[in-house]
């Protein structure tokens, strides 16, 4: 059962106003496929013309859903798509029932709308090892269809919550000589909760018209600077998925060359997933992990993932020491290339150690006040290089241990 | 300051009754470094003639007095050798003042003993970025060696401990053709801990006689199969080391191939090893993780380590709550090969999951059992090859929190 839980203290004060995408349109409903009282699936609409993209979790072990994502993205169409996606339930880990569950919702969905199968892309999250009812859902597809509505998004957004505390959305408007677009977005996650995986899902919309080889190269190359720069817990997700439909509603054609667009676009994805960040289960603060003069950016993804994902580093924060030890320690385990003695940290804006040591202008005091702030930012200068990378986390708390090991699935 | 720490449940019931090795004499002292009313600084003496080999951490950031070993491991000589360990502060990210330091404790040493500087080896352990006050240290040193006693293991082994909850030891005897071998060994380490980084240090000793480019190939060789198959908290020291010394004193000649030996000594390895697991911050459960059928053994040690590292797997085990799933994503995640259709997952002897599925046999409650012992196995075979490792570990607790967030340093 999902437990109620409080809203995490980092979420944002509201949900924002998203705007309506032209030539996509949405509806929710309540399945019961696990939960009582609340929806449970959404349905996204978007009309012919529309191109889709999408990134996945890399799992091996990765749910039916995924793989059935997998097999229909890439292609090009002039049909409308689906995208159908309930909570309550992954279909992870079901053998070869769960392809057959996917199949019988995205056949509905199919015969329902008129779609042919493979423009019917679908996600499923919750608990994982269970059969999906996939009668449930499918008994809701005519419900949904018929009350489709281009306003449907912020109720999209709650229906695919899990074990989230607060839906996520996120938006921009982007001017280009052509004329006006408009970008939403919405996600779940928050970590991974048993009985339930809370795998990261994430909807993008745009009317933009964007061709799909542009639409997936956008897509890939700013996940990659969003997504898959955040970590709550370490804990990949089996059924991580990301897609993103341009409906080319503006009339507006946009190309991955248009920075305008990629900007504003890199914007929504990064504010997502740092409200991805700010449910991470029992977070009480959120950290920026700044990572510089590295041999190569590579290596600072390595050194700064390796600080992120320290359980001791995330400890010490949810403590508020500002143990720079730690952060020595993750870089020195990281296996990247590191010098000690050339080695500056920096917490916020207080110089904590320079080459290899302590700073002999650092006072514990000033450490100590930046990490009672909410969120921190901890800086590390390797000296060897021009290499960069910044990824978010928050910390690891006693919130954390309890949702995850005080009560039994 | 050291805190006082309730000695761990997983705990052995005793320190055992080391052997005296022949060659190989022990002193310790209260030398104040850092901690009050308690020993603090350990001195082992080796006869001339004894060989002596040494694993050390990979950490690019590692402490003053490993490099220190490092320079003066792996050259044969006729001298005898020192080995001299401080608890209560790493000697660890101390700049030059940090080499500085260490060669004022071997230089010291060297002068009391009359042996060569180059066979004094020296590890610290506790709070780091901290000036080692090496002259405490030196101070000591002529009551050291006036104290030097062939039964000062168990002392020895109680001076080196920083947060451990329990003093760390294991021996063995072996009956060769050419007369009985013994071999007695200490440890310390714990998981790290804020202000301390609880740095694992191993001590070993036997009165074989043993070339030394044999002792160290026995030495890695075992390593890799016992100290580096443990994991608490995936965070590695800046410190840990592991000495050998052979003194010869039993007259019986040994080489690396000879298995009734390594056996014995990987045994003690394993004993020393499983203690630093059983003295875990937080542990309340002892974990073996089995992975076989992996397409290779590098592939079953990634996906143990996956798992055995994992914040969701360690949870899980703490909440006694037998959540298969989280085993599934850690595989998945790993990075290794897996196949989600043939992977089959036991919890001890229980069947939980084949062939990409819960077993239809499987009943919670003996999962549920199963977990509540305090010493678990959880084996996952991929079904893939003949690839197979072993890791140890122990649970994710709220007393793992409280001990590394719950106060400031």
């Amino acid at each position: 059962m999902a437990k109620t839980l409080a809203v995490s203290p980092l979420a944002p004060a509201a949900f924002p106003d998203l705007p309506v995408i032209g030539g996509v349109r949405f509806a929710a409903a309540a399945a019961g496929v696990r939960y009582a009282g609340r929806t449970d699936v959404m349905l996204a609409m978007l009309d012919p013309g529309s191109t889709v993209a999408g990134v996945f979790t890399r799992s091996a072990t990765r749910s039916a859903p995924v793989l059935d994502c997998q097999d229909k993205i890439g292609h090009d169409s002039a049909e409308g798509a689906a995208i159908i996606v309930n909570s309550g339930n992954s279909n992870a880990f079901t053998g070869r029932n769960g392809i057959e569950a996917t199949r019988a919702v995205t056949h509905a969905v199919a015969v329902a709308t008129g779609l042919p199968e493979e423009r019917v892309f679908s996600s499923s999250t919750g608990v994982i090892g269970e059969p999906l009812p996939h009668e449930r859902i499918t008994a809701k597809v005519d419900q949904l269809v018929g009350a489709l509505d281009e306003t449907g998004i912020a109720g999209a957004a709650r229906a695919i919550m899990t074990t989230d505390t607060f839906p996520k959305g996120a938006m921009a408007t982007v001017d280009l000589p052509g004329g006006q677009v408009k970008i939403a977005g919405i996600a779940k996650g928050s970590g991974m909760i048993a009985p339930d995986m809370a795998t990261m899902l994430v909807y993008v919309f745009t009317d933009a018209r964007i061709a799909r080889a542009d639409l997936q190269a956008m897509v890939s190359d700013i996940n990659a600077r969003s997504f898959n720069c955040i970590t709550v817990d370490s804990d990949t997700s089996t059924s991580d998925t990301l897609l993103m439909g341009a409906t080319g509603a503006s009339g507006v054609t946009v190309t991955a060359a248009d920075t305008a667009f990629t900007t504003a676009l890199e914007a929504v994805f990064v504010d997502l997933a740092h409200q991805v960040v700010r449910d991470g289960e029992g977070a009480t603060k959120f950290v920026t992990v700044e990572v510089t003069g590295a041999a190569s950016d590579a290596d600072a993804r390595t050194h700064a993932l390796s600080i992120a994902n320290s359980p001791l580093v995330k400890t010490a924060i949810a403590g508020e020491d500002p143990n720079w030890g730690r952060v020595v320690m993750a870089v020195g385990k990281s296996g990247a290339a590191a010098d000690r003695d050339l080695l500056t940290i920096r917490f916020g804006d207080v110089l904590v150690a320079e080459k290899g040591w302590v700073s002999p202008d650092y006072r514990e005091e000033d450490g100590a006040a930046l990490m009672r702030q909410p969120e921190i930012t901890i800086h590390v200068d390797l000296g060897l290089g021009q290499g960069k990378a910044t990824v978010w986390t928050c910390d690891l708390t006693h919130g954390y241990i309890s949702i995850n090991a005080d009560y039994r699935s």
